[in-house]
């Protein structure tokens, strides 16, 4: 028998029942970190909505995508999310874009892997805006950084 | 005007005409790699079709969510891709998993974002399926490996 | 700072956190009229289950666009609809076809956008049905007519 | 027996049969223009990548709902759109947004729902984003302004 | 080593390439058959655009569906598909209603999963439209009738 | 006026208004049994995670498509499932696979369409995976075989 919850006893896949649980309110903060060579990242810093805002495009492709998550990732929960932000830093020193994307829900579910859905999908849109100036952009970091309702408790990455 | 080929004269986003492009062979390869403790690494290893398949519900994310890459990415044109698959490759010193991604098609358009979108949602799924266990693990580098065909010819990664 | 809810201080846009708004009964109305040569609306007049039911194929497309509403508006939240009806008036003074939706809900937000693109897409589905013969069909009004429930209350189009 | 190709001899809805179409450069332009209250067009033109970027929302949207067309209207075939632009031309004399989207393709069935799609989703989504401070704007006129390409020919909106 | 397209050596479920097939004229025919209380029968027979019509219903669901074949089959490719067309027989002497659903396509793949897909969604709508009154109905017989085009070449049905 | 709860008094298709029924724990399983040749029988047997797993992937493929019934059936409301499983029992004596889907809500409707959409989608992936070898297969029987929850009750396949 799998440790895994995503397991059934015989080893198959299943929805995890989450009937059972409380509704209570869930939040989860992914983060994502681009890293590029140094002109693309002054490109983007120039844009704007009159020269070509790539983050702006990144944000609104982050958030549709947090709405898509139990579309791409089979056994997740599908979810009536209460809200979705996305947010970027830009780091100078590491050449690099760093994705933050919050999830929450009133449910009965965690909202981690929309979270990191939405992260993912801001960063790789990000590359695909600018990957015709600068292919070798690497996605140098996706991680959870912390999440809180529910059973589990609250989560922080150290 | 923006050097940036997703933006117009004026900074507006729109999605690049390909008409003009020609039809040929495009192949891309991407990769994701997941790191996590010694322990999740172990519970995937020794999973299978009697105990949990991780890999094999990551797989089949990574290929139908190559066909979503147009419904997620914003400026992605929708392709009929003619070859889609995911491979795993255990990496135990390093305690990690690398996701391999190659999409194919006979086409106006290169598929870097399909192979990309593939080899990310497939890392996400392993995510998802452990982090019951294990929430701390981290997708530390995802990238485009190679990508052949059309006018920008031959890519590798360094 | 905007005084536009759907953008944060900062400007950028995110999905409003109804987290902290009351569940209560939230309908809405919107109508959107399309206009057509006379020969044009005695065609879909004559029609029916026999001879081509244009009204019936608008009424099931405005239905199932009502709930691919949070797919199609990026700011949207994803919502458990109670209740969707599409209905049609045809003016024949005006030789022009009326479309009414409704759509309820028991929830945090409005439905407002989930009736007006309702009736949007069943007037672009008539159009889609009689274009061959009347390219000139024009939706000449798209607009909410009331909404009910929730914090800003009852509004009536004037 | 309906005049209207989306039925067949009996009266049945079916998605018409284009495999012995050429296949042809085709292009479409839609409109879709938006009045609202004055106050409502200054927010609007005020707003950029700082202060809440409206347009730049909307464009997007339009521009990922022309991609899914196929998925809108019930007989619309799925199309490889190779080029999809969106385009706002703010008329002050009339306190009104006009929406521009083309859609092109080398295929064997027109764009015209495409563009149409496009540009009556851009409008809803601007609707969205103001719905807060201006409940009645409304959309004055959705309609083709031209297609080209295929066996109809060339068309322009009089 | 599977006999087994969908899988690799390594027995790993991928999208099988067929980038190296030949573009040839595909067709597929498929039948599923729902058997009813004769008085739900009669129900459905006595609908018409006035009273109820179901298999106008049930038609539409069954084009759209073929549409969305590959977001449901894991390993099937995206396809344009250029016909898809949905037929109901009533069969009174087994009180049963049989769905016809034929698509085609010039392509590299063919079309069966995309027939098999359309007569199954057709035949579940008309279950859900009459389960409140007969919860037992039963589909039958699902099955690929005939299909030709590709290397494969012409199947039927014995 | 039609009995069929699905179209309003003048026959009109309609979502039925859930919005006054009880929040109720809601259950339904569903079967569809798919017949093959013995030795198309044997090679899903033989396969695993090694040789190829094609019950892992009809699984999930069922899994993943119960959430996306309300797309798929047009009058069925969109749900927060908290529970799909799927599972498999092989019939040698048959020589077939029987396929058993279950979901579970806590809502306002039943979730009958959820269940055999997910058994009708896994077993026509079952179809897809062995078609090569196997173009005969069929399925024999798809239907509900229980439903609990909600103001109609139990209700158990004879």
């Amino acid at each position: 028998m799998s440790k895994l919850t995503h397991f059934d006893k015989k080893g198959a896949a299943h929805m995890v029942d989450v009937g059972g649980k409380d509704v209570t309110e869930r939040e989860a903060t992914a983060a994502a970190s681009i890293k590029m060579a140094p002109e693309t990242l002054k490109l983007i810093q120039d844009g704007d909505a009159k020269k070509g805002d790539v983050l702006g495009v990144a944000r609104l492709a982050g958030i549709m995508a947090a709405k898509k998550t139990a579309d791409l990732i089979p056994l997740c929960h599908p979810l009536a999310l209460s809200n979705v932000s996305v947010d970027f830093t830009v780091n100078e020193v590491e050449s690099m874009i760093e994705v933050h994307a919050t999830c929450k829900l009133k449910g009965r579910t965690g909202v981690e892997m929309e979270a990191l859905t939405a992260a993912s999908i801001a960063a790789l849109t990000i590359y695909d805006m600018c990957k015709a100036v600068d292919r070798g952009m690497t996605i140098v970091e996706t991680k959870l950084l912390k999440k809180s309702g529910g059973k589990s408790g609250t989560y922080e990455a150290s």
